[in-house]
């Protein structure tokens, strides 16, 4: 699955390739014998642009496997999604534009409740407001003190959503979870998974009794849980892989950190989609590649609200004029991973995809759905591959061999 | 993407394979919305074996990726086209019938244009003649002298092209080309890219010099530009891997020299495709597997003249009874690679595929183009897995495992 002959083939050129990553796209029908989001949505503008172009559909991971949005974004970016998978807390702290470091240890807080009894109540404190979150934060950057042959780092996201960064040498990500993942039980202990990581597991355990200590008069927000150790490690960007000079227009916190961390420019500002379009069309001349991505499909999605799922596509419908309009050399729409209202989260099911360029073959699909896309011309591939078809109808990929 | 298993597995038997290999056959519609070069042509006997026979795409190398001749060929004997990549060199030798042996190192040769001062007019010394070249290639042999410990070889090609093999102990391919791929330029130096290299980027840069003295006088051709060095290695034979006695009837010299270097026996001496059918009729009780190469479809396409191609289609459904008459246990149609009249050269454009048996499973595609190769029984797949398959469906393959 390896795709690195894409990388020593890639070559300049003046086109442009835009990604539209419409999140957790694909769906399924809400009772069986029923319509998916995607075919219940009146879609004319992806609908005329599936017939002018190649369709089919792609798996983020493996076919079976549910991705989180790290991987099913790599993968679309070219990066092997396994071997190239990024650790939770590495995903937080570049969601939250952390300047995190390579040797760098980061692991995803939630704040939580802790009863008397020292047990679990409510795993996100009764989702705290992102204020609360920040205030907490602070006291225990001032409150905290760890060895100091350590620096750390400890960084408010959404509601009860915080990071915890370590820097330092010889640090280890092998340190267990310490989240339960469930209440009515006590935390874990944070446990080196290997001889290498004692150090560190001692360091974090010393973080959360002094944590604890500090904010048992609070209400809610009385305890931290931490998930998803992970060191940060170096990725070549898509300039040095692909020569491609790539612009993310992403509104959320994480998709940035995605898109930093493979090298992307990344535009602050925009709250809306229709924004983050227009700011598509003035940059245009600055970049070789653009993934724009949009978040309700998926959000709607993870709430379980099938109608409202349906309304988010028709949402980006019509949108898609304003990025048609400006003819893009390559313009691939599809999904990171399926978000099923039915399944009120990710899941497995391979994600339709749209490739339209000037070298675009006809197939026979004429609506964009899951299984229309099914019958396309590009059949079923891994998402790893989308990134060599991108720049091979972009006139970037020289040939290879005599 | 390896295939070793199937050496594992395969098996003698009386059955015989013939591969249809219609070069460059993929296509691309002229302009949007148009058909293809196949979807254009009537082909009612590719049509009727389609319609009873399982269909599918294949990519040459990779998805996205444009193969040259040599790993597209490759693949579809079954040989993994990356790992056992052949450099130009060593493809301009076999290309033109010289008994390369394991360790030699060939270079491509241009003859080529030097002004007054030392810079590059013509990278094709205006395409001369190949009687031009031929005369050259007798005064380079016997005007130039190099290091008696190395042997060393010049064989003209067509018009300005030519090869050099050089042939001793510790030889190295690690030698930088001296083409500079553009006119208004020095030829580059022949530069070691390896320590190992550097004796023989001396020899290489001795030859060089005497040839520019030897030719001085020459009113086109008073230069030689070398590129693509490369060692030769071994390659095991169709009989080795998969117990295939195999004939290859082609016309073109590289075609020749690809089925020389995994072992296919070649017939020599057929000018036309009819002829080259002719002698399969022959030699069908002889070998087990038949590799039989039609080049217009690729030649026209190179020349972008889209009716020419959907004529060469036609001539060779015309042909296609001869074969189909024989009842061959397999029969493959395919291509190498795609060669759309529309980009004038080889494409990344999966390859549309018939793979005829007794045992193939019924499909829906009741004509041969490429959308409907893509709604085929086959899918989309690397052209490295046909040979098992072709194999399977000759009764060729042992069971696997118990």
């Amino acid at each position: 699955m390896s795709n690195e002959i894409i990388d020593q083939l890639a070559t300049p050129n003046t086109t442009k390739i835009v990604l539209l990553v419409m999140d957790g796209l694909g769906g399924c029908p809400a009772e069986p014998g029923g319509p998916t989001e995607l075919e219940a949505a009146r879609t004319p503008n992806l609908d005329a642009l599936a017939a002018s172009a190649e369709c089919g559909l792609l798996d983020p991971v493996y076919p079976g496997v549910t991705p989180g949005s790290g991987p099913a974004h790599l993968s679309l970016f070219g990066y092997d999604p396994v071997a190239g998978n990024i650790g939770r807390g590495v995903l937080s702290a570049l969601g939250v534009n952390f300047p995190v470091q390579r040797g760098d240890v980061a692991a995803r807080i939630n704040f939580a409740s802790l009863d008397r009894a020292g047990l679990v109540t409510d795993r996100r404190a009764g989702r705290i407001s992102t204020g609360e979150n920040a205030r907490l934060c602070e006291r225990i950057r001032t409150g905290v003190r760890l060895d100091p042959s350590v620096e750390w780092f400890i960084e408010p996201e959404k509601e009860h959503r915080a990071v915890l960064v370590l820097r330092g040498d010889g640090l280890s990500e092998e340190v267990a979870d310490t989240d339960p993942q469930k209440t009515g039980v006590p935390p874990l202990e944070a446990l080196p998974h290997a001889p290498a990581a004692e150090r560190t597991a001692a360091l974090v355990a010393d973080f959360l009794r002094q944590v604890k200590a500090l904010l048992a008069d609070e209400p809610k927000a009385n305890i931290t849980l931490l998930r998803g150790f992970a060191a940060h490690r170096h990725y070549p960007t898509l300039v040095e892989r692909f020569r491609l000079r790539s612009l993310a227009l992403a509104a959320y916190p994480m998709y940035k950190g995605l898109a930093r961390l493979v090298g992307m420019d990344v535009r602050e500002g925009a709250a809306s989609t229709a924004e983050l379009v227009g700011m598509l069309a003035a940059e245009l001349a600055n970049y070789d590649f653009f993934f724009v991505h949009f978040k309700e499909t998926d959000s709607r999605g993870e709430d379980g609200d099938f109608a409202a799922k349906v309304a988010a596509i028709e949402v980006m419908d019509a949108l898609l004029p304003h990025i048609t309009a400006l003819a893009p050399d390559v313009l691939a729409v599809t999904g990171d991973h399926s978000t099923p209202a039915a399944l009120k989260g990710h899941s497995w099911h391979p994600v339709p995809l749209i490739l339209k360029s000037r070298w675009s073959r006809p197939d026979r699909v004429t609506r964009f759905d899951e299984v229309s896309c099914a019958g396309g011309g590009l059949g079923r591939m891994p998402s790893l591959h989308l990134m060599g078809l991108m720049l091979a109808g972009a006139m970037r990929l020289q040939k290879f061999g005599a």
